[in-house]
This record gives structure tokens, sequence and C-alpha cells, in this order.
């Protein structure tokens, strides 16, 4: 039996906690033996004394041994798995899956639901008409071997004592430690068993990395972990300042995604999608090099073979793949409000985290995880930053059900903007890449 | 309505909190509102990034404005409270309270019970036949008026903010902080209404101030504390590396207080409460300075007058003044042990909190706030630091009601002592006057 109060007492002196401390700590928390005051006091002096690297890998074998983990040995070949830190329009799952998958590399992959301003991949799907995000462990085999790949909801089981920490740093200031962060996440990658796992790290408005050196350290430490773990990790660190793609909602992203792997979706979006693909198709050993694998993946998009492969996905997971061809199958909004430019000039920022928030305004996301989300609310962004405008363009589409909802995200959405009288500088998509 | 979530960041960000800010904190503890898990991170917080002299006079105001104070002012002159910061063998309030009264100032004492090593005078002065700690307002009024004093059990309305703070601080190992340790004495003190305070703040190894360096600066946080609310304060650092006195229990206790009151106490003791009823008197202003102060304590003693006034607080309070001078009055031990030296030579230290855990085992103290006391238990000092001493000479004598507990309190108290062959410099018992 571990003795809380001392391990608090040596955090908050600074120094190093025993392998024995750490997974002493994460039982308690996770069999519930330890009350709560007791962990947000041991997770402030963590966020404020630090962990080093050896505690965090321990902390994250600990979390990702605190409940089920994914036996995948059944599925043959280097599976690879992708996770995002959250972003606003961040539908790139739903494209490089296929790509990837399409190009031989099998995906198995456990995504979670939105919460605040960042919508999540498994409400995205839900969508989709008849689609099926939780599947019995041999429905899911069944999706991999059919369409080489399957994305499922997380299940409760997966790293739980990750999931109770993060319930207690969400409400006690103690969300923003590298090794809290890094660790929580990779628990939960390591635990869904791949043998691969590209990362895509954001920065910006739109993230909880204001700053691409946060970004860049969150990467480095990622990879680290995963590579202590024996994983073949790649974190890419991308910009998030502006919403990704044009589409921010459910339907609204579903419907770009496909767009995408029919060589239609944005110029932003198709840069990602290929870059993480071919990082994929890298780290998935089908090859040599990423810029091989990026070769493979614009391919796999102008064959066809990516949409192809989507179809057989939506298929085995329960879901009408006809939805592909014919986008009126996804519900459709009751209402819809055009956003006018402000000013004459350029468009010189869309503030990503704003522009999540008016879509949550809408009805796309959830202020609490009890809300029920409306799938057919969302932006489609008609201008991005750089765009000329003048005054009274339309410059963004928005979708309710709702009036008041409606007016709410107008406004909200509103305030987003920012205009100026020179073509402002486009940052860069792809900031870094750390492997 | 406070934003719990926001005032941790801010504190965790190293940042000042409002007036606002803290009394919401402090409502919100007391009302309980506020969550532990929330107040633990922000208390370790406060531990890691400190809170600056106003922070802690606005934290101290809230918490003595949580509950009931006391009003004093149908007591006439001025009321002189007296707090230790806690010790082995401290039981120097039952003996200046009664000189400084016999000097004219009028004593409102609330005190608490003891928990761990250190005793409370509320337990000491329960071994008094017939003596009652709880009075009606009426009763304490009258206790004053007829002796000059009186000394109650602190009530749960007094600072139930602290009450709770320190409840929490306990187990999460966030005690160690001058603005918590501060503002948690003086917001008591300052809710029990008396015009001055002097404070003895005790530095060594039986305290929490291992040194006199964090004392001194303990005691300088309290004075201006207690200034900027407009009492007169003084704080008294003093030695604690070994036990004050020569006796150390409960019953044992209160004799030595009353062999001190007829001037037949130890020297150290003596000596100690000679200088706080000094101040305690110049405090009260019946005299001009503190040396004039100490000049009427002694002759309170000698005249037998401060011993007068102890019996005549016992009577208020419901006990046999008579035990005063038959001391077979307060319950007798069962079971006697002898404390032999193991070696030749001097005694060169006797730490102070190993002697008070050996009370504890003999049944004088609390391992928990539910245990009972044996009020007979304790200790007799026959030999104190600096003593020239033979192998097997008699260095301690040790009570209990109970065969094993006495064994056990044997084998801690011969833990506590060290030999040598030189004479050992005895450390000054006044370090410091912080006024």
């Amino acid at each position: 039996m571990i003795n809380m109060v001392s391990i608090i007492e040596k955090k908050k002196n600074g120094l190093e906690l025993s392998e024995e401390e750490i997974r002493g700590f994460v039982k308690g928390v996770t069999d519930g033996s330890i009350p709560d005051y007791q962990t947000s006091a041991l997770l402030m002096a963590i966020c404020l004394q630090g962990m080093n690297k050896q505690e965090t890998f321990t902390l994250t074998d600990a979390m990702l041994h605190s409940g089920q983990t994914m036996d995948l040995t059944a599925i043959k070949g280097i599976k690879v798995d992708k996770h995002s830190t959250g972003g606003v329009g961040d539908k790139t799952s739903l494209i490089v899956a296929p790509i990837a998958a399409s190009c031989g590399v099998p995906i198995s992959k456990m995504s979670g639901r939105g919460l605040g301003f960042t919508g999540g991949t498994v409400d995205k799907m839900e969508s989709i008409p008849g689609f099926r995000i939780q599947l019995s462990p041999e429905e899911f085999l069944h999706a991999v071997e059919t369409s080489g790949m399957s994305i499922v909801g997380q299940t409760q089981d997966v790293a739980p004592a990750d999931k109770k920490l993060y319930a207690l740093r969400d409400v006690t200031a103690t969300v923003n430690n590298i090794s809290l962060i890094s660790s929580s996440i990779m628990s939960k990658k390591l635990a869904s068993g791949s043998d691969a796992i590209v990362l895509d790290v954001k920065c910006g408005h739109g993230s909880f990395n204001k700053t691409q050196e946060a970004a860049d350290e969150l990467g480095k430490y990622m990879v680290e972990i995963g590579t202590n773990a024996g994983k073949k990790v790649v974190a890419v660190i991308t910009d998030m300042n502006q919403p990704l793609g044009d589409a921010v909602g459910n339907s609204v992203e579903v419907i770009e995604a496909i767009n995408t792997l029919k060589c239609q979706g944005p110029a932003d979006m198709t840069e990602l999608a290929l870059t993480l693909a071919g990082y994929m198709i890298y780290c998935g050993q089908k090859a040599s090099t990423p810029e091989e694998g990026r070769a493979m993946a614009e391919d796999a998009l102008k064959s066809g073979r990516a949409l192809e492969t989507l179809k057989k996905f939506i298929k085995a997971q329960g879901g009408d793949p006809t939805c592909v061809d014919d986008y009126s199958m996804f519900k459709q909004p009751k209402f819809t409000a055009e956003l006018k430019a402000a000013e004459d000039g350029f468009i010189t920022e869309i503030i990503a985290d704003t522009i999540g928030l008016a879509s949550q305004h809408l009805g796309a996301g959830r202020k609490t995880k009890e809300d029920a989300i409306d799938l057919s609310a969302g932006i489609i962004l008609k201008k991005k930053v750089g765009a000329p405008v003048k005054a009274g363009d339309v410059i963004a589409v928005l979708y309710s059900d709702d009036e008041d909802k409606l007016a709410a995200g107008l406004k909200e959405a509103a305030s987003a903007y920012s205009y100026g009288c020179e073509a402002p500088e486009i940052p860069a998509l792809v900031k870094n890449v750390i492997q």
C-alpha cells in the first residue's frame, strides 16, 4: 500500500517519484481507493514541479495497463494508428484511413466523441446513415478483413485511469502539463494495440498548443514515449490557426471527407491528408520513404481506390455506402444563414476556436458530456485566410435545426474574422515532422 | 459566484488572487459548495507559488469571519491572548494566564485539543477534578469577572473555514506554507476577540519550524497580520529542541504548572513563563516595558497572587481548587517505569518529538481525533540536556495505565537521548522577540 501523503510531499518538493509510487498511484486512482482531493493535489504538484521522462514513461505504462488492451495479432501486417490532438474542422481520419488502408496498411482505430469546440470522429461518423461505432470483436475483425480498416468508439475499458485523471484535471486547472498530456494521449494509443502511430499535433488558436514551440515539444515527448514502448511513432506538427478545410460540423465534415477522396476537396485538407497518409504508408512499411508513401496516397486518391475502401468500410460497419454518391441521404438542416464580410479587403484571420464555438452554438458540438448534438448543424467556409472580399460578400454559410441557435452561431462566427488592406502571409500547413 | 477553475489556474501561474476571489473561495469552503478536489489543487498551488502579504491578510480576514467571532466588550480593560505554535511539555498557558491575570490583565483564551506528539491545553485542564472546558457565555464572563481569566475549548463555530482547510491540508501534504500556517493561527486568534496577542513561536526538533530562520519568518508574518487587523501582537521565538520543563503528559504537566506558580518549577519553565507573562502584562498596558512586566510577573509568583488566581479560575470553571495543594486528587497511574542512562557522560540531546511520541505511546496523546487519552500517563524527565550521568542513572520516570503501553513508551523514550563525553552547549531558550 502506497503512502499518498508522502508521494504528494515528494513531488511538491520537486523529487522524482519511483516506479512503485507511480504504479501505486495509478492503481489507487483506478480502483477508487485514493480520494480525489489527494489526486488533485498531486496533479497540481506535477504541473508545477514537472515529471522527468522516466516518470512519464512509467505513468503512461501504468495508465495503459489500468484497463483492457487490444490484441490485434489476428490482423496480419503492420497496423498503423493515427491520432490528432484535436482541431476545428479536423475530418482527417476519415480521409487518411481509407487512403492508407487502400495501400495495404491495416487500420484499426479507436476514436472519441467531441467536447467543447473540438469535434470527435465518432460523432461525425454517426451522421452516416446506419453506421455503427460499437462493434463486437468479431465484427471489428471482419471490418478490417473486408475493407482493410475499422474505426470504433473508444470503450470505457481502455485506460480507465486516464479517464478518471482527465475528468479531474479538467476541473482543477491541471490540464496543461506536457507529461500529463502526453501520457494521457499515448496511454490510450498504446492500449489500442497498433504497431505504429502517426500523430497530428496541432498548433495555433484552435489548439491547446498555442505556439509551434509547445507543439514541437509535445510531439517530441510523445515520439519518445512511443519509442520507449517499442512502437514506431511520427509526429507531424500542423497549423490550427484557421479551421482545417471548409466544413465544420458533423454531416458537413463527412461530406467534405468524401469530396476529398473524390479529389474535390479543399486544397489544405487534401494537402494535409496526403502528407499524413504518406507517413502512415511509410510507417506501415508499404513505402520505403514518406515521399514514396505520399505518391502512393496520391495514386490511391486519383484511382478511386481510397473512395472504394471508404464504401467497403461504411458497409462493414452497418452503414449505407450509397450515401457516398447521394448526399441527400444525410440529415438536412432546417435553417440556413449566410455570413457576410464586414469590410472590403482581405481576410487576415479566422480564429479557429471561435468558429468551433460558433459550430457548438449551432448545435454541432456539446457543452457538457450529456448534450445531444444536431448532426446536420455546421458551417461551410466560403472564403479562407488571404481571400480578397468586398463588404457583403458571403464568406460562410451556417446550418442549424433551431433559429435561435442559428442567430447565436452567426454572431459568434462573425467575431472570428479580421480584415486588412494587405494580403496576409499564409502560414505553412505542415510546420515540422518529428520521428 | 466565483469560477474556481480560473482561480486555481491564476494561482498556478503565480498571479495574485483578488480580494473577491479569496473571499469567494473561503465562502465556498465554508458552505461546502467547492469540492475538496478543487480546494486541494488550490492549496498545492499556494504552497508552490506562494501568497503575498495582502493575499494572506485577506485570507485571514475571510477565515476569521467564516464563523462566530467573540465579543469581549463586556470585559473591561485590554484583553490579552497567548498562543503557542505547539511543543512537547508546553504547559505555559496554565502558568502565564494566572500570572498576567493576577497583574490585572484580563485573559480570555480558547484552546484546542492535542493531536500527534503535541499536547493540548484543553486536555491538560481536564485532568483537574471537575474542571469544565465548555462554558455558557454567562459562565465564561463570570469566570473572567471573578478570577480575571478564563480558558475554554474552542467551539466548532470559530473559523470553520480554517477547520475544513486544515483537515484537508493534513492529508494532501499542503501544511507547510507560511501564508497558510499564519492565516490559520491568526484567523482563530483574531476571532477570539482579544485586543493583543503574545505568540510563542517554537523552533527545533519538537516544532514544525525546524530552524530559527523559519520561526522568525513565521513570527514576523503573524505580527504583520495582527497589526494589519489593528491588534498589538508580539512573537517570542523559543527553543523546542528538548521538551519544555520536566513533565510531559496531562496531569503531570498541570502539577508542574502548579509547582511553577509555587516558585518550585523547573528553571527553563519558570524562565519562559516570566518572559511571556512579562510581554502579556506589557501588551495589556499594565507595565510600560516588557522588563517592567517581567518584574511584575516575578512578584506575582513570589507573593502567591498568581497561585491564588489559579485557584479562583479552577473554581470558576467547576473544578476543585484543593487539588492545588493535594496532588493525590489527580488520577494516579497504575504502572511506573524508570528510564536509565545508557552510557556514562553528558546528555547531549533529548529529541523533543521523540519524547512526545513516547508520551503518546504511554496513552497521554491521541493518534487519531477519536482516541481517548489516559490523563495519568506521562513522563517526568529527571535529567535534561547538559546533565552529567552515569550508565544506569534514572534519567526519566514513565507512567501509564497499561503495561504494554509502558513498554512501548520506554523503548521510544530511550531513543530520544544522545550522550557524549563533553558537556554540550545549552541552546538559549528565548531566541528572538518580534514586535
